[in-house]
């Protein structure tokens, strides 16, 4: 089965017709859709398939107890109204590079597992990488019996209702020793590639993030009748801050984002008594990630006091750097260096790019456990979580090409 | 009964223990047991009590049916978690009032009532002065019908589980023309009278108003990894937006509010694809309120196209400007500026102050069809729709003073 016609299998599957984007929820009926797909693909390769006691699936070429195994793979599920790329990309990118080393008939040393990590975006329960945290032991099972989605069903119960046994779930180290290495091949969610002119890149670090939590508390008041210069509206701190945090992103070449807002009473003629906003911020590094956050408070503070408003900033939460494994990454550098046919590069001397990302992956959450590296195919927008996500077709069979070059590498000695 | 006795019996029905403030929504338990105190407050006086069909509560003094009525009177509903004057202080001013003729023995010419409109506020249906509008024909009963609350309950049905007949509302005007002159008394939702040291004010209008909906639409995106440059972030624009309704605001001597906002994804990590925001702006006249409105959509138009976002800017709601009854205001004005121990002057030529008000009132409604007129007392932080609204007693004994005095000037001849 080609590239195109496994990408055109999984494209129907938890589709909105209204907005066009993806649903594709854990443990949803479209979940179940794609699992079903990750499994055909498996057994009609003779791929030996396992489900995890975490509810990831995995697709093993060579014993999978061998240990050393060189293991590619993404997720299928997406965020609300998500795009295609995200996640599929590196499932089906990993069934054709097995395809392509088939064809190139390589004998590996070493076994071979392609992976399917469930419930990656965390857009039911509200935390990103729930398959690969559970096993890797960063999410205990206490804590994963505490996840609810919007309908108040947790995600034991999720499960149960789909048809698996969350009786099992918790750190699966033995099947984590078996890993040599992790390879996530990855959409692109940003235009360094596209600026760059390559198709492909090797991640360097996904940058350290966090999430803070603005109160602006002002004084609840009718929008008619108060003077304005009697008024504590916090409406006006909040707008203040949203137009600082771009400054000092920029000024830092970092990014920030007020994307989520939550308004007390929020009626119409009513000023409001809090807006609470939400601040995400990412850098390449600490420190820079520090000046704007610092940068961002100070400025909200000043106009805060400025206007009567009592100001709390909460850190709810936050995710040091998090760098590749540096051999593993050097190794993917130095096979995709050559001149391998894969678009990156004409001449033997030619470079991929190594890049950071400010996305979490299941690479990330496991590379503190085994080596992981990311490869990331351009996005000519840089658009992602959105339908409008692209990747056009030859950039994605040079990704295959250039993953089923890093798994013969890695495998075959 | 006293003010102060029957406003300490008020006190507690509907307070939020959370809060502090008011919730008492239309034909909720909170409204019956306002209602039922309305109810004891006419019987125990002698008067003839009536529920109207619009479930509007009135309390006679004299033959309801004799013609040119003097009424005065409020509403006893709260916006949520409101405060305690806004409504009751002119239910229970009528009623003291009415005790304060009665002390004096002055006998009336003409017949006295005293009225609770229902669901002034509007804050469970979402539209205000639902009983005065149903009377004046100004809500036709098949829009009446088609309200309904948050949890999908329509005005009817809200009634019938109240125990009402819902089957009689809609236009009441022979109860209207039996009224010569309608009086209502409001706590000052604004702090013009602080300023100038005046207890009682006059309205000489209501401003005119509107509700505004401003829909910024961008891309959806991911907040970690979508470069500055690369986004078409809507809240940046809306944060733009409501610094310059403050600002065309105070250049213009009007108020603009953006007090509700919806956001959708809404995700911490997500670049909104829309930010939806209302603006509220009232002015004193027309033409002012036309400049600050103009002046917001052209700022909002000039960030929108400079950050690639659409924008569309829909009118939802607009009352125009209320003039009150020009005879009737210059006739409150003759009898309270001469000195009648109000605490509004203290010798024969002091005038009480005319004022105009940004707020919407049943007064209001009601001035298409009959003379109204309206009487404020002072709110020395002019809070208001908040627990912390607040009048000081002696202003409300001189608040009661001017409404007899009033009532008895309408009544007597």
């Amino acid at each position: 089965m080609t590239f195109h016609s496994m990408w055109a299998e999984l494209l129907p599957i938890g589709r909105s017709s209204a907005s066009g984007g993806y649903r594709r929820f854990a443990w949803t009926g479209a979940d179940a859709d794609c699992r079903a797909w990750f499994k055909a693909q498996a057994e009609s390769r003779g791929l030996t398939y396992e489900l995890d006691r975490n509810g990831n699936q995995w697709a093993w070429l060579g014993d999978p107890t061998a240990g050393d195994a060189v293991v590619t793979g993404s997720h299928l599920d997406s965020v609300p109204d998500g795009g295609a790329f995200d996640g599929p990309l590196g499932v089906v990118s990993s069934f054709a590079a097995l395809d392509e080393l088939r064809a190139r008939q390589v004998t590996l040393a070493k076994p071979l597992a392609l992976v399917n990590f469930g419930d990656e975006e965390g857009a039911r329960f509200g935390l990103a990488c729930v398959g690969s945290r559970l096993a890797a032991g960063q999410l205990t099972v206490e804590q994963a019996h505490r996840l609810t989605d919007a309908d108040g069903v947790t995600l034991p119960q999720a499960m149960e209702r789909a048809g698996y046994d969350a009786g099992t779930i918790g750190p699966d180290p033995e099947r984590l020793a078996r890993i040599g290495a992790f390879v996530e091949l990855h959409v692109e969610q940003g235009r360094a590639l596209d600026l760059s002119g390559d198709r492909i890149g090797i991640a360097s670090a996904i940058w350290p993030h966090g999430r803070w939590r603005f109160d602006f508390r002002g004084e609840a008041n009718h929008a008619g009748t108060t003077r304005l210069a009697d008024r504590r509206d916090p409406m006006l701190s909040y707008a203040e801050t949203v137009l600082a945090a771009r400054r000092e992103a920029r000024l830092a070449g970092a990014v920030a984002t007020f994307g989520k807002i939550a308004v007390e009473p929020n009626g119409v003629n009513a000023i409001p008594s809090l807006v609470r906003g939400w601040l995400d911020s990412r850098a390449a590094d600490q420190r820079t990630l520090d000046t704007v956050v610092t940068g961002v408070e100070k400025a909200a503070r000043e106009y805060a006091d400025a206007h009567g408003i009592e100001l709390d900033v909460v850190r709810e939460s936050f995710t040091p750097v998090v760098e590749f494994d540096h051999a593993l990454r050097d190794e993917l550098a130095r096979i995709l260096g050559r001149d391998t046919g894969t678009g990156a590069g004409t001449g033997a001397d030619l470079k991929v790019p190594v890049l950071g990302t400010g996305a979490g992956h299941d690479a990330g959450i496991l590379s503190g456990t085994i080596p992981t590296a990311m490869l990331f195919v351009r996005n000519p927008t840089g658009v992602s979580h959105s339908p409008a996500e692209y990747a056009a077709e030859d950039d994605c069979v040079a990704g295959v090409t250039a993953l089923a070059d890093v798994l013969e590498g890695l495998a075959r000695r």
